[in-house]
């Protein structure tokens, strides 16, 4: 495995970026630190004049990114996501640096896809992007001026991932991390579940599903753990419905006695 | 010594450059990680529109940016200066990463004022600009797509200082390191003797200096060692007036006889 190869895993996935400029000097920016993989989720203004003259000849970047209208989409296939975020938040995710991120990124990119999330130039990532991550990254930056450029985020994160990628040893990974879509697929299981059992009537639905994505991108589940949680989720489900079956016969033995 | 005063020691100079936006996007770089102070060699257009809107916020960088006409008149003052650049070149001065270079720069800054130079967009800095600097430092790109953007590299060395400046322990330093213009002044003092000498007859003055320099970044010369080898220099021409007045004297002797 070389390095080449680990890049080549690592995709730059940029959400409604508002200013073509930006896309072309992210382009610029990860072509200079042999990154390739471009994702766009719905761009205010791609394909566009602005976008290739920030390029700079990295015009093949630009030319064979992938429009997305999602993030899902953007994350099909991914085993692990890092998204930015300019924020140090409370919450139970972890933030990390770059310099902490990055090794872990390239651990993961050397077997499958990974990702790297950057959000708008106004608002930066929705909790619901960032829920789809595994690791939280902050640039740290002057408190007093942290308006840090979505391209030269780009310029930093790609850095540091070249930079972790000079001295890079691969682990052996016994594990088979789940991909971004069985984790999407468990979480849409358990919150149809959640539902189900009227788990959620007197909670916050989505602040919990939050809480919960949180919990599981700590644990990093494995594609086999994944098929676990939803086989205890179909069994909930079907237990209910034979209770539910159970009853309704009792209830009618009940109404004919 | 806190960190703020580190940096606040730590001088940007962007040398002849082109597009306005550049220095306006460099400017911001800056300010996202703590520095401050940019000095610009003669810019093609500044102030100007461009450089505002890529600043963002940044305008109080650009506001107090100094404008020189020289790169001796940038570096007054400074004690340490690494220059950029693009090419791993096969010449003795030390060419060192970011990450290598940063904890240097920042050790000196902890007494005196220190300098980045950047060169220009096109052709980056001069063999005489970078003649000036002690230490190079080439970031470390894709050889087959090297063009970093002038504002992307500013962003990168600023961010790899202000990491540096995280855990940064000071050393106690004994030795009072030459100025940018003590070191200039030997150099024309070295420069003019060799000349009296009929040293540079045989040799290409021009190169016979960039490697004098060479061995002398390597070295640092403190400011009494500045003094001692012009002493040398005053010296050498003094007893070069002695002899030749004897010489002359001699000679008119002959004459006379």
């Amino acid at each position: 495995m070389d390095k080449q190869n680990h890049l080549g895993n690592v995709r730059v996935v940029l959400s409604h970026t508002s200013h073509p400029g930006n896309i072309g000097a992210a382009a610029r920016a990860m072509k200079t630190m042999g990154l390739r993989h471009l994702y766009l989720i719905n761009p205010r203004h791609f394909p566009d004049p602005q976008a290739d003259a920030m390029a700079a000849g990295a015009d093949d970047i630009l030319r064979n990114a992938v429009v997305c209208s999602s993030i899902d989409e953007a994350l099909q296939g991914v085993v692990f996501t890092v998204a930015m975020t300019a924020r140090l938040r409370d919450i139970s995710i972890e933030v990390k640096t770059p310099r902490e991120a990055m090794p872990e990124l390239l651990q993961q990119a050397a077997q499958q896809p990974v990702a790297m999330l950057f959000g708008t130039e106004m608002s930066g990532l929705t909790n619901e992007e960032m829920g789809k991550a595994q690791v939280l990254v902050n640039i740290p930056t002057n408190p007093d001026f942290s308006s840090l450029n979505v391209a030269a985020a780009v310029q930093v994160m790609s850095y540091e991932l070249s930079a972790a990628a000079q001295d890079f040893v691969p682990r052996v990974q016994e594990v088979q991390p789940a991909s971004h879509e069985q984790v999407e697929g468990y979480f849409a299981h358990l919150e149809k579940v959640l539902f189900e059992i009227g788990f959620f009537t007197t909670q916050n639905p989505s602040r919990l599903m939050q809480r919960l994505r949180r919990l599981y991108a700590r644990a990093r589940p494995e594609a086999e753990e994944i098929n676990i949680l939803r086989g205890i989720l179909s069994v909930t489900t079907e237990y209910n419905a034979r209770l539910k079956k159970r009853y309704s016969e009792e209830h009618s033995d009940v109404q004919e006695h």
